[in-house]
């Protein structure tokens, strides 16, 4: 029997029709001489009757009393149409079944150990043991497509526009800058070791060197960091490079590029241009620099309000070059002791001491420090934080990263807590004008804020060896909903401007061609101008598809010690193998295998 | 100024029309008060004329002296007709070329160590360590151009299909079977190391499991092999799995997508079906499981043929068990001794002692061993071998395996010495029906010819405990001009079957378990009938390109000692790397930095 349909097809079939289907038991429901099965394909479910008295021969009868759940079938049978009050309008298929005649048990099944539905009560690790089970799992099924449209669809715009795909080596060169790299020993140079790429950004440049003007990838990317709750060793970036547009075309380019992922694969219509903010001003007014926009409640600035009053507080943090700065929460001035505490723990973890609140409720202005201002200090406050009634002032006193890192926190935390978030919105906005270089405490020296490679503003290239802190890069993020989901910038095309950021770095040029000496040999071979982005594709498909973690987005994704609970791996290996690669653990795995 | 056209887009613009064209230098002639400047991108050339008396600035006209080979530009100009003398026919553009009113050097250039052409007379170790100026090569680029061509061609297909490209992971577990792994050392879990995949094959059965019915993916791959002339540690291939669709139609959806391929990317037409030859025919008649079809010149069989005369050579080979088979070489009866001693000396690298000749001359038989046959036995000879007046007969004899492989291999010779392969020719082959096992002597059991997961042929499966050697499998390679460009199989997917062939391994359960115990739980819970199969993208390139090797059609590819010549890997790494993972060195490198 040659499957003929996928379930929810069925639908379309005229009744009377002969359909042979293939698929897994969903659920079965004796009813003694009339046994109902659930099957369920890829495409979902349609109702299975096996029903003697309408023709199901007598040996389909006898194989559908042995079915259970999960179970593999191929069925012959005619589709009909249900009776009026047997309609389940919550299904698909839910206005017909199909009467079998036939069945072939292909498989069976044990129980598993969870449903296969949608909402799972089980601990993610079970999940994650038996992922074959769980991407089994309507909801898991659908975010795999989503992954696969995703990709069609970016691919498509990118195929239109020319841009040529290119696989770049995973066997490569470890690198000194950025994160720790995945190293593989190499048998043939017994001693060496190839590293696994970070990014393929050398490459990428590389083949802007070669002429080839527009490239792109999915690439595979690898980080040995320490693995916070959402990482992972392993991730893949649309990595995408180009010669000679302009930075704003190559911008609205990658605009298009998006809006008709969110046409194609949600129906969803993104208007342009996306807005651009300075990192400078995301920072300022929102105390991050990926700041969500769905949302308004901007940090205000109180330091010229707060200026000359008498309150110990604010006038230390001014005097300490710190910084006063607050939240309006819409709607929260009748905030209890209780919850401004709440909110106060809540700051402490950012290490801001505590919040000074005004409240402007409708029978006055009431504050917490009401006793350190005079009236007319108080209602300049509220008119500087722009309260209207009801609103709540929360008010941090501090040095400047603390405060805007508090109250960056603070505001999304108010945000979810007051449902001032729509979770159907699409909120893009880049963020432009990073600093390329900033100050590391302990190498004594700058780090490049990108990479080594990213171009200066041109017009503060002449600060690069007077105040290398303040130079501008053309640098880039996008971000969406409070995610960074891609980032580049333009690079730097010729050589001596290369080697001047390498100065800026604290490299010796000795130190700098042995690290990136075939790029700057490149770099000496008629380099073109170019820049181009790099996109989480991993974390773009979780904010479309709505998913709770990357791992839910990953189809054999790793826990966060790095660790493959399907596979068991890593695992140890056998000593004939360390032996060919000239290596010797300092500690023994006790599960080494001596070969 | 930013451009408005390519190269060759400007050969359809009305004359008189002004574009901004950005690219390299690829020649200059200086005739003084005329300059001539091939410009090329991506697309191709044009002729840039800077000449005062036709409007170029001054300027312009200064900077054109300054312009050298491989100089990076931007240039405003006019398209003008040539006059017809100055017509270059051999030129996409050269009807037309472009007046220079303006330009702008973006980038100087050293001299490349290389011309920036087709042909280039230099070492492959310089192409590779300046590989960024060796794709600049109009035919590297043409190779980058079409691999990115065929893998659209075949996406499509697979997407049209309803086949699911899933991404699987590239830090996985270290396997037994196949070739040697590459490790990855774990940092978080010291003493431990993730393997890079040698294929996806655990992941696409997996996902046959999760039920999503038809996966697809560009999979990279991983070998630790010493490394032959042409293969590289990291080749990509297309791997494709699908559930429910019997062996025939899969293999006939195949053929489509080749066809498919061929008529998109290079315009030629296929004929299906494609031939199919079981593996025992293509061994008997090509001495080879890929044998290459664009020629004939099968080896015939003369045991019978010389059964009973009195030539010792033919009777020891027959007693021993061996065999009499030869090739009949067209137009070749006149081949003098010397061409056929280097025939001889040819075999004798593949173990053959040495070639008896019958050559069937216009004049008559002659036949190196005349004295040692009748001239019935002779004549029967010729008849038997099919040979016509005009042909040799190459006759070896000895054991099986020896006479198929020199005979296999000289008939390759002769196609090409002959002139007998159409080098514009695509000759598809299916070769089915491989054996399941075969004996291993090092090892002193059966192993796998292609993996334990490979299906049995129905009616064989009883032999798998009493003959195991003459079990075939469900198993079939795509053959393509004598190279295999793809193969798989349908896969064992019930549980006690798969027991079965673990156990004809000489596996254990208890070992099979350790290593596949995954595996074997995922098929207790329902796993449907499925296969697929993988094909080298490489290597597929490699043909429709006509390319040399697979280097040329890889954009960053290794020498054989799997070295990266333009990077520079592998190399050393810190001491402070080996300490977070906590691996010591047999024997230092000399090049390890101590940090």
């Amino acid at each position: 029997m040659t499957r003929t349909h996928r379930a929810v097809e069925t639908v379309n079939v005229t009744p009377g029709t002969t359909v042979v289907l293939a698929g897994w038991v969903s659920r079965r429901r004796d009813l003694g001489s009339l046994i109902f099965v659930d099957l369920r394909d890829r495409s979902g479910i349609v109702q299975l009757v096996f029903d003697a008295e309408r023709g199901t021969a007598k040996s389909a009868m006898e194989q559908a009393n042995q079915l259970r759940s999960e179970y593999v079938l191929t069925v012959r049978g005619t589709v009909a149409a249900r009776e009026e009050r047997a309609v389940n309008p919550k299904l698909a298929t839910g206005s017909i079944e199909v009467v079998v005649t036939e069945v072939e048990i292909l498989n069976g099944s044990k129980t598993p150990p969870f449903y296969i539905q949608n909402e799972v009560d089980v601990d993610e690790t079970v999940r994650l043991r038996y992922r074959y089970l769980d991407l089994r799992r309507p909801e898991m099924q659908h975010m795999l497509m989503l992954r696969h449209r995703v990709n069609q669809s970016l691919r498509s715009y990118l195929n239109g526009q020319e841009f040529v795909e290119v696989e770049t080596p995973i066997l490569t060169k470890s690198t000194p800058e950025g994160a720790r790299d995945y190293l593989v020993p190499s048998r043939l140079q017994q001693g060496s070791f190839y590293a696994l790429p970070q990014s393929p950004q050398l490459f990428k440049q590389l083949l802007m060197v070669s002429g080839l003007e527009r490239y792109y990838q999915f690439a595979r990317c690898f980080r040995d960091e320490d693995l916070r709750a959402d990482r992972q060793p392993e991730f893949t970036q649309l990595d995408i490079e180009q010669s000679f547009i302009p930075l704003d075309v190559f911008q609205s380019m990658m605009e298009q590029m998006l809006q008709g992922l969110f046409r194609d694969v949600l129906g969803v219509e993104i208007a342009g241009p996306f807005q651009r903010m300075s990192y400078a001003e995301a920072m300022d007014s929102y105390g991050s620099d990926k700041p969500d926009l769905r949302f308004g409640m901007p940090i205000v600035n109180l330091e010229e309000a707060v200026r000359g009053t008498s309150f110990r507080v604010f006038e230390d943090a001014l005097a300490a070059g710190g910084t006063v700065r607050a939240l309006v929460a819409p709607g929260c001035a009748g905030y209890s002791r209780k919850q401004v505490d709440e909110l106060t723990k809540f700051v402490a973890t950012y290490g801001l001491k505590g919040l000074a609140t005004v409240a402007v409720a409708e029978e006055g202005i009431k504050s917490s420090i009401a006793k350190f201002l005079s009236e007319d200090e108080l209602h300049n406050l509220v008119g500087a934080a722009g309260a209207k009634t009801g609103d709540l002032i929360l008010i941090a006193a501090a040095g400047i990263s603390v405060v805007r890192q508090a109250l960056g926190a603070l505001r999304l935390k108010l945000g979810e807590d007051l449902a001032l978030i729509d979770e159907n919105t699409f909120k893009f906005l880049w963020v432009v004008d990073f600093p390329l270089l900033s100050y590391d405490e302990d190498e004594g020296r700058y780090v490049a804020e990108h990479h080594p490679f990213t171009m200066p503003k041109w017009e503060d290239i002449p600060l690069l060896e007077t105040e290398p802190g303040r130079v501008r890069a053309q640098a880039y993020d996008l971000v969406l909903n409070g995610y960074e989901i891609g980032g580049g910038s333009m690079r730097i095309f010729q050589r001596e401007l290369q080697e001047r950021m390498f100065r800026a770095l604290g490299f010796t040029m000795e130190e700098a061609r042995k690290q990136f000496g075939f790029l700057l040999d490149a770099f000496e071979y008629g380099t073109p101008p170019h820049g181009g982005i790099a996109f989480g594709l991993d974390r773009l498909v979780m904010i479309m598809g709505h998913g709770k973690s990357l791992r839910d987005c990953i189809a054999f994704p790793k826990t966060s010690s790095g660790t493959d609970l399907l596979m068991n791996a890593p695992s140890a290996v056998s000593t004939s193998q360390m032996d060919v690669l000239g290596l010797n653990l300092r500690k023994p795995n006790p599960e080494q295998p001596v070969v």
